[in-house]
């Protein structure tokens, strides 16, 4: 992922005209991926492509045979303007302390190659879905919980950091943050992160996930979207973490549309969401830091 | 497989402008399938493209839903004037009965949208490779045992046509014809057609390959380019049948590419290949009608 994003800066720092970055990702279908490219100011901002692994692999065995590969490089990316876009919030207050927030969520936009559907849409339809339970069954929780869906995650997480500045003065108000950014294919787990006195907690709570069989806490809570308001108030967090392998094969992929989302493994994410999120705003006692 | 082939012809007939389809194989990462599209004399040859399984998905929901789909089709297909090509052709003389023939081969084109390794360069190379084994271990079987690669599979079988009429006087010489036109892909059988004391004998034969698991013959013997000798010489046929899963995902599509052969499944195929023409073309009595 380095060679994605600062492939093209670096090179271009050795006089390169353009940049072709092997597909990152595993093994597909003559795939390409696409994602975040940075620069340097007062560098040229050279093209910049993905190829697949097939193509990169042919051009290194044509160099290896001593054959000299000449290509004809038609980009059609561009820069456009600015525009005005918004982060989408949900909550439910909290019936006893409403300035404790318990924080859920997956972020709105997505590359254009695709659709969308696993990054990020499961996270923003797993997350919301399970905000729709506990209000659906008239549950509300001690603390407040609230749902947002991020704008601008794939390019400069504007949505996150918009909402880190909003709620700088309450972040340390935040009980704890999950996000839902990495699909919902399985085997999936929930990963955490925070102190082991939290983890604790965390852990009893997830017995009650062993019906669906995501009762065991892995490590790597955290995400893009949540980063900032947790930095910012020590925040306890976790991530859903779906099949790294399937997930990746489609990342950034003209492949990530809805055909992928298999709906039992939708509804076992918003579960398992729905559970950990409302014991954390419903326990008597705050989940430590 | 038919409206791909007669799409474009039938939909002309009804004042079609153009023809998408669907893409005709196992669902893929957003990948379209080419192939050959026939056109009727007198009508209109209208464009014709595949589109992936994802986007005719897509395009159903949009219409289900009585939104209006349009689309600007825009192709570089065109029919080029016919090219002198050949199929390549080698043998090892029968020692006793070198008149009577043992063939086998793959054809040696592809379609263009990826390089023809699955479709059908295993097949070129496994059936080779059975060839070699043997003249490298000093064998001369009693019959002749011939190789051939044939052009133009894909878009016409002239060069399956133009064996047979060349060879069509010793038609009923050919004692036995194997193809290798489906990829190589474990599971992968030996398939075979023919009279049933033809097939008692080709299954004592395979008693040979349960080392490699391949003992069992299964229905199915045959192949395109081995059709036009085999019809006219009531030729018993065998055909190599890798994984129709495995091979129908890349079939010409821009993944055939040399990263899907696993040299293990090569060599499986070759030995296979190797063990029973070896046996037909040296066992005293001829393989029975």
């Amino acid at each position: 992922m380095t060679y994605r994003t600062s492939g093209a800066r670096t090179a271009a720092q050795y006089g390169a005209v353009a940049v072709l970055v092997r597909a990152v990702g595993p093994p597909g279908l003559r795939t390409t991926h696409t994602g975040s490219v940075t620069y340097a100011s007062g560098q040229p901002a050279v093209p910049a492509a993905a190829i697949s692994v097939e193509d990169a692999n042919r051009i290194v065995r044509l160099t290896n045979r001593g054959r000299r590969v000449r290509m004809r490089l038609v980009t059609s990316g561009r820069q456009e303007p600015d525009a005005e876009s918004a982060n989408v919030v949900g909550e439910i207050r909290g019936r006893e302390r409403p300035d404790e927030v318990v924080l859920l969520g997956g972020h709105l936009d997505s590359w254009d190659v695709g659709t969308g559907a696993s990054d990020d849409g499961v996270g923003c339809v797993v997350t919301w879905e399970a905000a729709r339970l506990m209000k659906k069954l008239g549950i509300r929780p001690r603390r407040t919980v609230r749902v947002v869906l991020w704008t601008n995650e794939e390019n400069g997480l504007r949505g996150a950091n918009a909402y880190a500045e909003r709620y700088m003065a309450a972040a340390a108000n935040h009980v704890f943050a999950l996000e839902s950014d990495s699909g919902v294919f399985a085997p999936a787990a929930l990963g955490f992160s925070g102190s082991a006195a939290a983890r604790a907690m965390i852990q009893q709570i997830a017995t009650l996930l062993a019906p669906i069989g995501m009762s065991e806490i892995t490590t790597g809570g955290g995400g893009a979207d949540i980063g900032p308001i947790a930095q910012a108030g020590n925040v306890p967090t976790m991530a859903y973490l779906g099949d790294a392998a399937r997930y990746f094969v489609i990342h950034h992929t003209a492949a990530d549309t809805i055909e992928r989302i298999a709906p039992e493994e939708l509804s076992r994410a918003a579960a398992a969401i729905a559970v950990v999120t409302y014991a954390v705003a419903e326990m008597p006692e705050r989940l430590p830091r």
